[in-house]
């Protein structure tokens, strides 16, 4: 950690600064140059109290060095961490190709479409049972009913099943039926959510949150790590802009620049990004290109009568498509399905 | 509701989506253009099945006119709801002056700063006890010891108290120490937990999310609304953007934003704006200018030694020097304060 | 166009915006709801006066439906638009290899990159000798000498060159010495320059601005074709955001997002979107599977001298790497260099 | 400047890197920490090659300490500097209050405008005779016509007059008939134009441009006092944002932000960052309320049938109104106008 001072800090403010920086365990080497003093801290930054010494007197900012974050690190954990849903594994190589409805509906409805998706390639099968709505007034899912649909249905056809969790309430009921918990971008930083998952030792797809930087991501990460669970597969699912032709606007840089800090797998969902059928397949394909550990994609074969965000799901044949061009994508750039 | 149809959209296409509104019990009203035509839609915009429209073949863009929110919207309501926090009145022309220090450290820490922040003529005293931290291994707070302490502290100087509640587990306990809840930024769209302090009848202090519009603030109220509480205040705190010399950017014109179209007060946190003690006196005061109905500043007597967001808080003369302005301003538009 | 009113108009409001838009020469045709009433406007939406309908008293929105852009619309063109810089094609399955330093320093210096961008599979020289640099203290680039030495190595390897002009009296000058204009991100709404280059008739590469949506900078490629140029390529270089780990956040959604609704070629620039070598390949190799036309990057061989920018630019062997990866990729898509 | 070296930085790198910056005339100063070493630079973080260090194998990251601007900066000349326009003076407790219409339309046109914000206490009058516009289909302004029209109409009130320039090329006649030239948002990293406009020895409102931050509107500043000019104001008019109710976002805390930093005044405009009639009086005032050295408000006696801008122009009557708040709050803060 650096400490910079003010050009104005007088050398009391200085000698008092340095006393409090060695209370707090650091040892200060100061360096004093035209205009004004830094002050080099020799140390670990991630001290619970760190963030206080911007508050002394005399100190005009605190640069930190180390990463805030340190089992979701790649300095910690140099290689790749693999995580396994059922029998398929995400990262080290291997896509994840997660399909299915914005919403559980119907047996009959989610049966339709699992069956198409599984004869496309995907490998897990989504479905929300639990819906976090903008509006109080929107279709709030089934609920447990709709918990038990998805595991019949991925039953039947041998795919694990994902779907999201919004409520600690809600943890233990969702780890009894899925094989993996998502957290919405709404709750990335629900933090007693976290590390609720944590606990449960299922592997979770967390989302990226609409506001989030790659560090605010990580750090979430690092709440379930730090609960003894290390599966955890990361989801850029686009952030907030000005552009106001697409829902989001997908980091595509997040999905290298996550894996250049991180030993964690990071998928791609072009489907919240945009909003838009249209632009679904090429940025999939962008993730893939950029290194990104799997595809996040709603699939509806009705999205007129979809009860939620039907008009950002792919029919059928149009994933069967882009599944075709993913895998010669994978070829071309030597990675497997699952 | 109007339906924009593409300009290749067939007479089938038309035909099935006047037959599909119609099921859906909208009437439809083409209009036809020279390059495309339009349909108007007579019925409530509200239908939970609306969004689906999009998605029917043909259609191109589907554009609301009605306002998603209700319960919440000046239409339905046209006087300024006055929000009842312990003896503080807060609207229709009376100013909450929240204060307090980020965290409940301890009583004798909590002790100083209500003291300093009553005499200087804040109304209510605000403290967290359960603190949601991006690191998991920053100061979480200290919990229902935390709560405990506010509540008699609030007690001995006659000032409500409002603390922050961040998962619906903790709403009862919450409630029996608190007179107001608080639901943070990372927390706007945890809809579990809006309606459950929608059900705990006590009023809300809610904050605007760091990437929610204006629309998306009034939605989550309307979630607390629609559960019969109307005690609701919102707080413009600050969203994400690009600048990056403060930490967040506070969006002033969301005040006379949301009194135009909605009947709930609205306060400023410039605190959690700004990030930067030079910085929260002028923009509080321009919150107050601007129409706000209160300001929420962190007040420490020693920032130095915080356990949380020490850098942001002001000293106590600071906050006398800032109270005196406010006193000016208030005078000057015809305000009270509580 | 549709004019929504507001739900207290008065009739002779509604009466008076009748007249009032039919003075402006469209036909008016009110659909009278529940709540208010829309009119629906046949005529032109790009009739100049259009917007001053949200002026008139008892109008509450106006709703566009046509595009604003009408000779960068695929709707008006529908084939892509290929275009000619030197022997090299930009579009319809043409990529262009866009490559050199980001300033232009000294023969010598331009001509060793040059040979080995050249020798990588580069098809298009880029070097600038007008440099926007945010600080006046920093190196504002050669001049006109740094045109002469541009165009000198740039035939020495038969490549076509691109360099950035900045000011409506450069224009002529660097037309002399340049295959293709390069209007930077910071200019794309200098109305001025966009109108003398489109005079020049010479190819140019339009770089969005750093806070431009899709729309407005298509609006900016229209002045340019509104003035007979229809050889404009655009580029996307990414756009700020809050995300403070890169340079600015590439918007990968606009590649297919601009060919939807344009027949004008686009290609990437990871180097200005992420200022980090470490990200520009995997980012440059996402452009191209998202379908785009081409890929711009900054390629040194000391960086750590270069006079600019050098913090973002590859190694001459990184940029084979690339360039391997990428006929790979043109290869899977069915693409082809130049 | 501090260079941050790579944990995995060999002894060899830093030996490179102690010469390299020894070569750019620093004296370099190692911290060698538990994790990696640190080197302080003592001399001017200014020096033009200084961003180069950051492409030294080894380095991870530069981190200046000196602000990148120096006339313009506060440390550089401690009061605050009075920019004269005309007899009003601007700065230092005095209030520019700029109003007018968005374009010039006629004399008439204008003279009944000035007319009425002369009356309602405006000392300065704006009008737009070459306009910056989206669409090269729209009203593109009166040019010298509109100028002439401008001086006439700004003798008769005995008001100083701003106008926008956006060429070079007419800026000389721009200064024969302006009192102040206005650069656009559009404009503020044009840097011929700045440098034009340094040279002309004129006062200058400089806009942020819509991506800017506060450190690129200083740095542009930077640039027209690098050419002997002083007499700048700056605005701050919004900047692009995810909130889709208003056109821009205005930046309150960019008042204190900037005259904290900075000895030149700032003044806010309303209009352009809200776009909204019912919003600009609560943000005018509200940026009187943080300290900004005057309002800048588009007023029209008829928007619905202004060439440009007619949505966000206040009506004659409206003004009044807020210029009779304004006072109050000068009076009430100690200020005065003009």
């Amino acid at each position: 950690m650096i400490l910079v001072l003010r050009t104005d800090a007088t050398s009391e403010q200085i000698d008092h600064i340095m006393e409090r920086v060695e209370e707090l365990g650091f040892e200060p080497r100061p360096i004093r140059g035209e205009f004004r003093t830094i002050i080099g801290l020799i140390g670990d930054d991630n001290k619970p109290h760190a963030e206080i010494l911007e508050a002394i007197p005399g100190v005009e900012q605190v640069l930190r060095i180390l990463k805030p974050f340190k089992l979701a690190s790649r300095e910690f954990h140099k290689p790749d961490t693999v995580v396994q849903v059922g029998k398929v594994r995400v990262g080290g190589g291997h896509l994840a190709m997660v399909a299915g409805p914005c919403a559980v509906e119907s047996f009959e409805g989610l049966d339709a479409i699992a069956k198409r998706v599984k004869g496309a390639g995907a490998n897990i099968l989504r479905g929300g049972a639990f819906k976090p709505r903008t509006s109080p007034y929107s279709f709030q899912g089934l609920g447990e009913k709709g918990l038990r649909i998805l595991r019949d249905v991925g039953d039947k056809y041998s795919l694990p099943v994902v779907t999201e969790v919004m409520d600690t309430r809600q943890v233990e009921l969702v780890a009894r039926h899925a094989d993996m918990f998502q957290i919405g971008a709404r709750n990335m930083q629900n933090f007693d959510l976290l590390k609720e998952v944590g606990q449960a030792r299922k592997p979770v797809l967390l989302k990226r949150g609409m506001s989030s930087t790659v560090k605010d991501l990580l750090m979430s990460a690092e709440y379930i790590l730090a609960e003894g669970n290390d599966q955890v597969v990361l989801c850029e699912r686009g952030v907030r802009s000005f552009e106001d032709s697409t829902r989001n606007m997908l980091d595509i840089s997040a999905v290298p620049n996550v894996k250049g800090q991180s030993h964690l797998p990071i998928i791609v969902d072009p489907s919240h990004a945009t909003g838009r059928p249209d632009l679904i397949p090429p940025v999939a394909l962008a993730g893939v290109a950029a290194g990104a550990d799997g595809v996040h994609v709603e699939v509806h074969d009705c999205p007129e009568k979809a009860l939620s965000d039907g008009p950002q799901a792919l029919l059928p044949d149009q994933y069967d498509k882009l599944m075709a061009d993913v895998r010669r994508l994978a070829q071309t750039f030597g990675k497997a399905l699952g």
